[in-house]
């Protein structure tokens, strides 16, 4: 590692006024020779200024380093044309798309994003202090909310969309990928495909979407009369791969199906059940995931998977936001989209000849 | 997919105000029986107040639903408390984790970020209107920057840290991994163990860090008298995977050493060896990548790549970012931290017995 300095360049071309003062819509209605609110309806999208008039503004403008002060107009609008985006696990794969999407589709309506990336799902008391002093339009939350919390963002009037959550308590909009029928999709095939012993790595503890998934699972592994080991994991590669060691221990080695809370816990536990147990996955041993993240898809997984609608969930939630930014008294809506099921090659859904079912 | 209505929660529990009007200073002043200079030094940072003083301040304002206003203070403190972070290619497995890393370390000084997702490189034009709008007190900025762009940091006045690439033209504050030393510790050993024909992988002509690591490629190789087949991917799995079979074709399938520009494209074209060639990697094909993101480390890869440190370089970033915002006179200094070589498996790093070298 090395640390060095380099010369600071030449004095770059400066703008003509005092380096210290910034420059004001005063100082740039003088040098234009417009009144000041021509210079404001100038930078106020959809305000009438003639052609010539704009361009003389522009040209003061550019030449002072003049530019319109966003928290300014926030403060005369009542607008700041920001909202807060709280996010949990941005490291776990399926979160950066989440929020690549959110941020692509609000840039588009000229809305930037306020980031709160949260260290856990409970971490969220510590950032609304922030949320609330920035005077954000609303809120974007894939992350727990207590009904206390949610009850500040009424106080606040800030209107929020949870996604992939649900509000405790209270109705709130909310976009959700149905759990319940995402994995009704994946048990009721591995069932008819003849598997017996079954296991579920879950997600962390404070995980709504974790919860959610394993009550989906184990509900219908009850409607068919099986139960399933249940070990817990913490959404991410290295769970995986200890959730399937201690299965292994659990079930005598007899397990013939792995039900995994997301997608990365299930890679993981396929690179164990490979490279540490010699296990051939699926003609052994069935692995399914939840989510759809991008490595589900390499050669080396292909993994059985529910794929979540991302671009249409994260449209769903900026439209509804926006909505309830314009209109803060419209009920609560929840919109839950159905996942869409990949066959992939990493659990087998065929029945068995020898099978006994 | 199913979309519905539920009904509207009971109206919360309300503050005393009028839902129409946000509570000020002067209502939390009046309310607790205090001027209202107390209630600005209650939530002004290192403002002396006394702890009876305070405790009425915040019962009032809690009663209320009262909070300071960051955009309002911004305008008497000139600091937004708001940087920028400009980032390109969200998601490419390696920038979720310097997104998350650098939003904790400005999270932990109080200051917010506000993030700008490109999707390209070069898509930075649009994006800087609305910073300066924003009044940020400085960005951080890991996408490319043209000489014009970045003089104009300089007239906003808006302090920049690159991440990963140096100003073209004038020196820029920057921190960096060593891109030429990191290609060097992989093509000495390529070298050292015999390989003969050598296949490089770029990513897109839009990014500097590709045309770093490229340059370092072919610097180290030229070095020994070797060249090498270059062909042009995009930093993804996909382009890995096409890269490999093109070079295939241009060397008539007797590749032997494969230098991809990240892990992405080195996962992708491991996973096309294997698959589609049938060929064994390490044992008839070296892969080495670049970053040291997460499924390098997978056990389907165990990629021989060189690691940047993310945790030292994020801190970098901020700290100096943080010291320019104190003091816009600093002198720029660029910091480049080495990566550390992960000798992995994907790739022969002992000389052969029947070697010719």
């Amino acid at each position: 590692m090395s640390n060095f300095v380099v010369k600071p360049a030449k004095a770059a071309a400066r703008p003509a006024q005092s380096p210290s003062t910034t420059p004001t819509s005063y100082d740039v209605a003088q040098k234009a020779g417009v009144s000041q609110s021509a210079v404001s309806r100038c930078f106020r999208p959809g305000s009438s200024i003639s052609p010539k008039t704009r361009s003389r503004v522009i040209a003061a403008a550019n030449e002072l380093g003049y530019f319109p002060n966003a928290m300014a107009s926030g403060l005369i609008t009542k607008r700041s044309n920001l909202v807060a985006v709280l996010i949990s696990n941005l490291t776990n794969l399926y979160y950066p798309e989440v929020l690549a999407e959110i941020t692509r589709r609000l840039s588009d309506r000229g809305i930037r994003v306020l980031l709160f990336a949260l260290q856990a799902e409970s971490d969220v008391d510590a950032m609304l202090d922030q949320v609330w002093r920035y005077r954000v339009d609303g809120a974007i939350v894939a992350a727990r909310l207590s009904p206390a919390q949610l009850l500040d963002f009424t106080r606040h009037r800030v209107p929020v969309v949870l996604y992939n959550r649900f509000g405790e308590g209270a109705p709130v909009p909310s976009v959700c990928c149905d759990s319940m029928g995402g994995e009704r999709q994946l048990v009721e095939r591995l069932i008819a495909a003849g598997h017996e012993v079954f296991g579920i790595i879950s997600g962390p503890d404070d995980s709504y979407v974790s919860q959610e998934r394993v009550r989906g699972a184990e509900h219908w592994l009850r409607e068919s009369g099986r139960e399933a080991v249940l070990v817990k994991g913490a959404f991410d590669y290295e769970s995986g791969d200890a959730g399937l060691r201690a299965l292994m221990e659990m079930t005598d080695r007899k397990l013939d199906a792995l039900i995994c809370a997301n997608d990365l816990m299930a890679i993981g536990a396929i690179d164990c059940a490979r490279t540490h147990f010699g296990i051939a996955v699926p003609q052994d041993l069935s692995v399914v995931g939840f989510d759809g993240v991008a490595p589900a898809e390499w050669a080396s997984y292909r993994l059985s998977t529910v794929r979540q609608p991302v671009r249409r969930m994260t449209e769903a939630a900026v439209s509804m936001l926006i909505e309830r930014i314009n209109d803060p008294d419209l009920p609560p809506e929840v919109r839950t989209f159905a996942g869409a099921f990949i066959e992939g090659t990493s659990a087998r859904f065929d029945a068995r000849a020898d099978s006994p079912a």
